[in-house]
């Protein structure tokens, strides 16, 4: 019996609430067009109540996919009027709702005495809450999900309950999320198992999970809740996500890969793009693949002791269990230059994922054709970072005209900024600690601003001496946090452009209003 | 029933075997003490007989160590002697000896028909080799383990028979490595209780593993193989290692803590030193720890969704099954500056798990003052990056006095150095496509090489926009690379001084000779 294990991808609800993940509507589109070439079964595209930018990224991701498009809603009506007003036009829209379940979550969530005075009275308001979200969500679409939220640490009495009054009242999958990330396999493959023992409707919806990294047994969770009945996974790119992150995408299904001798199960993902989907998640998100980390990590197909080389030029074998091709790493090897044109560009940037509009290629080449003449060899990792840095930057405010920098070891770090705004030029200068600190200074003296820098990063992000440099930048406003990113060959430019990008986000956000209405929301 | 699971640590063996990841011996003896004051059982130092340094790094390790000290050796008297050469002086000496055991490494590292003709006939020479080897190294040490190359796809039967060899001659722990990361955690379980039921001198050895992450269950498989009977772990900080890595120290022993209600072992681990390792770990081997890494990932305790963070202020349980502070997270918020003193750096250095002599602290101070000069407030990651840049330094040929660079949006980078070697100085400028390029063309110039560029990476390694910028920058020559680093607030000085030390580095290289002889190894 070879069964099939559907993959819903979280990138983009959960993996985006990664501290300083933040994507625009533009990243999130290009990201959910990669997920449907990657095939997965299932999009969880966002949290529409949450936000306005939540809202519109769901909606324009339901508006063009083929692939099911899950929007969050607290079992809340706001929230499932709001979730499907986004999923309105989705070939096939899915409303995942969702009740706290576990004992600490429901005392701690429903204190007032309003769900009941005691637990028992608690679990039975929650109970009762659970049926309607899901029968009301039913009234909008077929399909809906429903997830007991810390089910790894519910009574599986009570949990049991739970999901079979979830199906009764229409949902077509049930999830049960290890939300803190504190089951061990065997115990959360028994879970499983025993709900399907419990639960008496249970056959009438597909089994889910959803597990967390807290301990490093996230994959492990799944793969047990696989062999126990489970029938969806959810899961993200690089494993990103709350916290320690979520259950790797890319761990689960070459794990099922490589070990089909063992375990009879398969997924519909198309491996080869395994490389380029995490490449343009950590690109879009700015979160790191450590070196180590496992399928996608630098280096996960590397081999550096003399014996293992040795093993590896006999056969490759000896210390390999997958190739690196089969998860798309290193598949070719096209190096483009400033003659490579407008059509090579386009067909390269295909192959990386990109599927672009002619209006975005032509944004594409010009910066393409200003790298060029920076860098003879223009590599995979330096198109995905002009994509994630040039071709979907939203209007802005503040533009970096031009800077000059001065600095070295005798010399008081100097910088000089000119920032274009509408018809505008201001023009200011200032010294620093470093070269950067002169830079930001000499931004804040020009727009007469002073914010909080909560925290800065360089790295370079491809390779060679000639290496792109990226920036980011994280400030904060009260409490909310807004992030930029500005790349170059010369990483002090990249880094006043990430700071002019994170103060036009938060320029962006103090003149955006929001409305709840009839129709959902509407954003001005 | 209550059992105690040892741990073994590998972050100085299989770690160190990450590519990029080298480390001179005064960062190998400071990581040691570090893992000491971690409470590990058992620090496998190196593979002795591989190269001088990691002879000598061996050698000192064992020379002032309390605990447990590993040495690596081939099924071979030279690396067997060659281990016990450098353990000679440590007061509990171990040498760990290793024969490949699955039919693939067989057949690939015994091709040689000297080994036998039939795989049959090769498997009874690995036997005998095993046999031997143990003996011999018995002969020089009473704490002797024995390791199955490949356990994970050897054949049950054979490797039953193996084990049961090397306990005959003397192991007094066994080991079981998922060399390749290809096991799941019910099957390698079962493995390990097969083995017991099996071998019948199982009981006169403990039984230990070794698990990859290739496929992301390198813990799980270690807690199964530990519910079914192995008592000693071996892993690393920050799960490094070869390919995808080990499974991560701080992954297993924090899940056997959290989940004491279930599981009944512990382990003599110092929790509240396991964030300043890991952070010492990365920052020596330039390893990034991504921010959702389990335990000590950047995320790892963070909590960002607004329904998260409700719930976090209700109860911190909510989404939290152990505390940051329980792993050394965040135990102290101590900023330091100018006027904090020579004491006040040193109990603070201290306090992050350096241990420094009276010549060391002086350096470190000097090192601090000019910081401060810098930066008003000097942060726990500064002083970290600061020990491992500026403190374990070896002495260098070329050391950069001068450097300037004069770069922008409009201007045509363009860098001056100056150069002290010994009693010269070499004077030079260069342009470049951006500040770094231009400062390594000057470097070139001043000294008239043209070394490969491998790799060249830079990042900040503080947080706040006077960030400590840090870069690593790798050369090749022929079948060798040589690691520089180099950190500043200015991040084109750093990857001035990182590409000089890489030089230095090859320098160093260029200059040692070797010689094996009757006591082992002799380095000049």
């Amino acid at each position: 019996m070879n069964e099939r294990i559907l993959i819903f991808d979280t990138t983009l609800r959960d993996g985006e609430q990664s501290p300083g993940a933040s994507l625009n509507v533009f990243e999130k589109l290009e990201i959910a067009r990669q997920l449907a070439a990657l095939k997965v079964d299932v999009i969880e595209a966002g949290f529409p109540v949450s936000s306005p930018a939540q809202f519109e990224a769901v909606q324009r991701i339901a508006n063009e996919s083929e692939v099911i498009i899950a929007g969050l809603a607290r079992a809340k009506e706001v929230d499932i009027k709001s979730a499907f007003e986004a999923l309105r036009n989705a070939k096939s829209p899915r409303i995942h709702t969702f009740s706290s379940t576990s004992d600490i979550h429901i005392l701690g969530k429903f204190g007032d005495s309003k769900y009941g005075i005691t637990l028992e009275e608690k679990r039975k308001t929650v109970l009762k809450m659970s049926y309607d979200s899901v029968a009301y969500a039913k009234t909008f679409v077929k399909d809906v999900e429903f997830s007991a939220e810390d089910a790894g640490r519910t009574d599986i009495g009570y949990l049991a309950d739970i999901i079979e009054t979830a199906i009764e009242a229409g949902a077509t999958t049930v999830n049960i999320p290890d939300t803190t990330g504190y089951n061990f396999p065997s115990e959360f493959g028994n879970k499983i198992a025993e709900l399907k023992k419990r639960v008496k409707n249970i056959d009438k919806a597909i089994i889910s999970v959803h597990c967390h990294n807290d301990l490093g047994l996230a994959v492990a969770n799944s793969i047990s809740a696989i062999q126990n009945g489970a029938r969806q996974v959810e899961c993200t790119i690089n494993g990103i996500g709350e916290r320690a992150g979520n259950a790797s995408l890319e761990e689960i299904v070459m794990a099922l890969k490589v070990r089909k001798d063992i375990v009879n199960y398969f997924t519909n993902v198309n491996y080869s793009e395994i490389y380029n989907t995490s490449k343009m998640v950590s690109g879009f998100t700015g979160i790191v693949v450590q070196p180590n980390k496992a399928i996608v990590g630098e280096n996960a197909f590397a081999h550096e002791s003399g014996i293992h080389q040795d093993g590896m030029l006999k056969d490759r074998q000896t210390y390999e269990i997958m190739t690196p091709e089969s998860v798309g790493v290193g598949k070719t090897k096209i190096v483009l230059g400033r003659h490579s044109g407008r059509h090579g560009l386009k067909i390269r940037l295909k192959e990386l994922g990109y599927q672009i509009t002619e209006e975005e290629l032509q944004k594409a080449y010009d910066a393409f054709l200003e790298l060029a003449d920076k860098k003879k060899e223009v590599f995979d990792d330096d198109l995905r970072v002009l994509m994630g840095d040039e071709i979907y930057k939203e209007e802005e405010l503040y533009e970096l005209e031009y800077m000059h920098v001065n600095a070295g070891t005798k010399t008081v770090p100097t910088a000089t900024v000119r920032i274009k705004t509408g018809e505008n030029v201001i023009q200011e200068s200032s010294t620093g600690d470093g070269p950067v600190d002169a830079v930001f200074n000499a931004i804040e003296r020009a727009l007469d601003i002073k914010p909080t820098v909560e925290s800065y990063s360089v790295r370079s992000v491809t390779s060679g001496r000639q290496a792109l440099g990226e920036s980011i930048i994280r400030i904060r406003s009260g409490e909310n946090s807004f992030t930029g990113r500005g790349t170059s060959t010369d990483i002090i430019e990249a880094s006043a452009k990430a700071y002019l990008q994170a103060i036009n986000q938060f320029n962006v956000y103090c003149n955006t209003k929001v409305e709840i209405n009839e129709n959902g929301i509407s954003i001005k």
